[in-house]
């Protein structure tokens, strides 16, 4: 059933965690060169906590959120949407078959950071990562950064659980008072090993460690909900002009 | 077309403006009781700025906005939500229409703001109004805490325009940095003329007085986004309650 009157550009598969879903949303419309409402871009935001955890099925054989993943982006795909992201970084080591079953394109979060580093002049250089066990144990951002020739700098398994992790869960049980200092912490330990960049690679962090506080931690910071929300501006703006052009 | 797995519970209708809806998702998640995602509410937020302007519509003879309100009421009732709620204050001069063609309730975010206040252990006394010139000059708050037992102060029509709509749209324009000086001059002009709160009664007037700085301003404030985030989550608690019981 396609309304092609409500059908959005964007279909944003979130949930993963609620509150990252929402601030991408909120980081889309803040980024977004408009002057009034209607020069935004029409976003449908499923925004469902209920789709099983992403780390726990990968590390400790929980329930498989793909087909709760896959379902939901049919559902996005009905509603119209010419273009899907997916505000968690993790729910992005199924980034392929995600990207085969939907009807459009799907952007892919740590390309969008890959970028994000360019764009603040970072071209190569050593790039410290944070982001949950799943993500950084799996290898997800240094298969792709290394891709581009940077070079990865990984948290000890201690400093994931301790800094990264407990930040993470202190986000998604809304307790942001607690999130900001093992984040800090580990920002400061992967800058005095050589990271000429840190990556937030998991769409809780930047909550954990909000804007105004970026500059005091003395190192470029590239937050994975910032560079996705650029990157889905670029496509649309991309899409626009070529509509432009063809008219 | 119902998704039943997909199916959220609450259904936003936003994008009035897409920073105010995607703010709205955002609190609803901060204020929701929750240690792990699954405890969060399901949600589907139509975050569409291309519904037409609803002061323009009500005091200059624009665009009729009732009927993209409608349609998109029917994709989040089509959708599976239980329960609808609309961030942003003026559509809600169409409140009956949408409420009467909706297959869920609707919740009302003046009687939030009304509920807000009683919460915040303010029963009764003057409470000072900010809004767009269509909610004041239509008397959407006046009608409503009147009849809850408040006397409204409202600001003048050059105070309407020169503070209220002059913060609303540096809002809705990105410049979130020339939207609090007029919103805090607003709100200090009320408090001086006896006002025992202010309603913050557009919801892009929360993303203009942050809350970090509402302290300062020496006067309860009641913001409109929270209050119609309670509100859901209120509402969500008491279904899921009932639910138990029956159980």
């Amino acid at each position: 059933m396609n309304h092609p009157k409500q059908s959005c550009f964007l279909g944003v598969l979130g949930g993963m965690g609620p509150m990252a879903g929402a601030a991408f949303a909120l980081r889309l419309a803040a980024l977004t060169p408009a002057s009034v409402d209607q020069q935004h871009i029409p976003t449908l935001l499923l925004n469902d906590p209920r789709i099983p955890d992403r780390s726990t099925a990968r590390l400790a054989g929980g329930e498989d959120p793909l087909p709760h993943m896959l379902e939901r982006v049919r559902f996005l795909n009905d509603a119209g949407s010419q273009l899907i992201a997916i505000p968690c970084n993790t729910a992005h080591l199924w980034y392929e078959q995600i990207a085969e079953a939907a009807q459009c394109p799907v952007l892919h979060i740590i390309e969008a950071v890959a970028e994000d580093l360019r764009r603040q002049g970072i071209p190569k250089g050593r790039i410290g990562l944070m982001g949950t066990p799943a993500t950084l144990a799996l290898g997800l951002y240094q298969q792709t950064l290394e891709r581009h020739g940077y070079e990865c700098i990984v948290p000890t398994h201690d400093e994931v659980q301790s800094l990264c992790a407990a930040s993470i869960a202190a986000v998604k049980g809304n307790r942001l008072e607690d999130a900001y200092a093992p984040a800090a912490e580990c920002i400061t330990r992967l800058k005095a090993r050589g990271a000429d960049a840190v990556v937030l690679g998991c769409t809780e962090l930047p909550l954990a460690v909000p804007h105004a506080l970026r500059p005091s931690l003395g190192v470029p910071l590239t937050d994975s909900i910032d560079a996705l929300a650029l990157a889905a501006i670029a496509y649309y703006e991309r899409v626009r002009s070529a509509q432009r052009q063809a008219a």
